[in-house]
């Protein structure tokens, strides 16, 4: 265990993905991994957040008095569709991202990153069905079409919604241990996909 | 799709296990489902309740306000361990079940409907974990130690976890279709465990 818990900053906005946000908080948070990640729930203004599902979670920072973070999360769901012309959601990841250890999105999240520029040049991922949409929020990106997740330097982008919960425990097994890893998993009773490459979902939606 | 929406009441209180809940909230909320399930968040009191990893949830209603559902599911965390001698919760479990269509648990959520006797004479399942606490939470349950869920009758009760998706997914086809299921976990990009005897964790934590 680190002596020093890492802040893993957790983006919220109105309509992200319900499972984007709370599989990876489960891995991240859960006792196995005894307080390695403080978990600190961020939006644009602190307060209550509606998801796309409808359920309203707790955002206890705002931009402006939100710590400093480690490592970062950012979801996907309907709301992206708005977010990404969002100047200020967008400025913000830019700025934080160069002091942040690892940047990481799951499903349409991606888009997020790819319109502040962040993921240029680099190979990412995305959610398999809004593939083509993602797509074109950063042309200067290199999508990868088959892929549970994609690391490249400090960016780990994962597929869609559940594949974020492979991607934070394959985190943890890099940040803290393997071993921790596979305890959260049996704790969560999780049959995880160890291998980044394993992605049946972009055939069943066309892009092979 | 069902014209008349069902109402699926979540249970939340202080220290509850978050992907016990957003898992099924996110297959139950899913844009596939075209509104099947309408959410309500429900604690003995509303406002904002901590989680065991310490994110925090919206419940919209109290005990006293919480409208009739149709569906209820009661999800575990390090929260049932104060909750089962909660006498109020109990009681309204106890009460608000004789109305309910389909009750179901995930993980220790069932040592919750153990202690109102509503399990007495049933099969059951829980956490694979914290499988002996739970037993001794209803010594009249018959409780299957290797079972990702049990269905028995109204209820329904999952393993740790992540069971719950797998319980939330088979549930929506039974109440919806298979085909709108098999949509949701595609759309989740989800490997949905489509067997309720699918238990390698059984095993790993020595119960059989």
């Amino acid at each position: 265990m680190p002596s020093t818990p890492r802040t893993l900053g957790v983006l919220l906005f109105e309509g992200f993905e319900l499972l984007d946000v709370f599989g990876p908080c489960e891995a991240y948070g859960i006792r196995d991994l005894d307080g390695a990640f403080r978990i600190a729930m961020v939006a644009e203004k602190p307060g209550p957040i509606a998801s796309a599902q409808g359920p309203r979670a707790v955002a206890e920072f705002g931009f402006n008095d939100c710590p400093r973070l480690d490592v970062l999360l950012v979801p996907g769901g309907i709301g992206t569709r708005r977010e990404v012309d969002n100047g200020t959601l967008i400025s913000w990841l830019r700025t934080r991202a160069a002091e942040i250890e690892l940047v990481t999105s799951v499903c349409t999240g991606a888009a997020l990153l790819a319109r502040a520029g962040l993921l240029d040049g680099r190979r990412a991922t995305t959610n398999k069905r809004s593939f083509a949409w993602v797509e074109r929020q950063g042309p200067k990106v290199n999508w990868i079409k088959q892929a549970r997740w994609v690391e490249d330097g400090k960016f780990a982008t994962s597929a869609g919604v559940s594949a974020g919960i492979d991607l934070a425990l394959a985190t943890i097994a890099r940040l803290v241990s393997a071993e921790i890893a596979e305890q959260a998993a049996s704790a969560m009773e999780y049959e995880w996909h160890r291998d980044a490459a394993w992605d049946p979902f972009a055939k069943i939606n066309g892009l092979m």
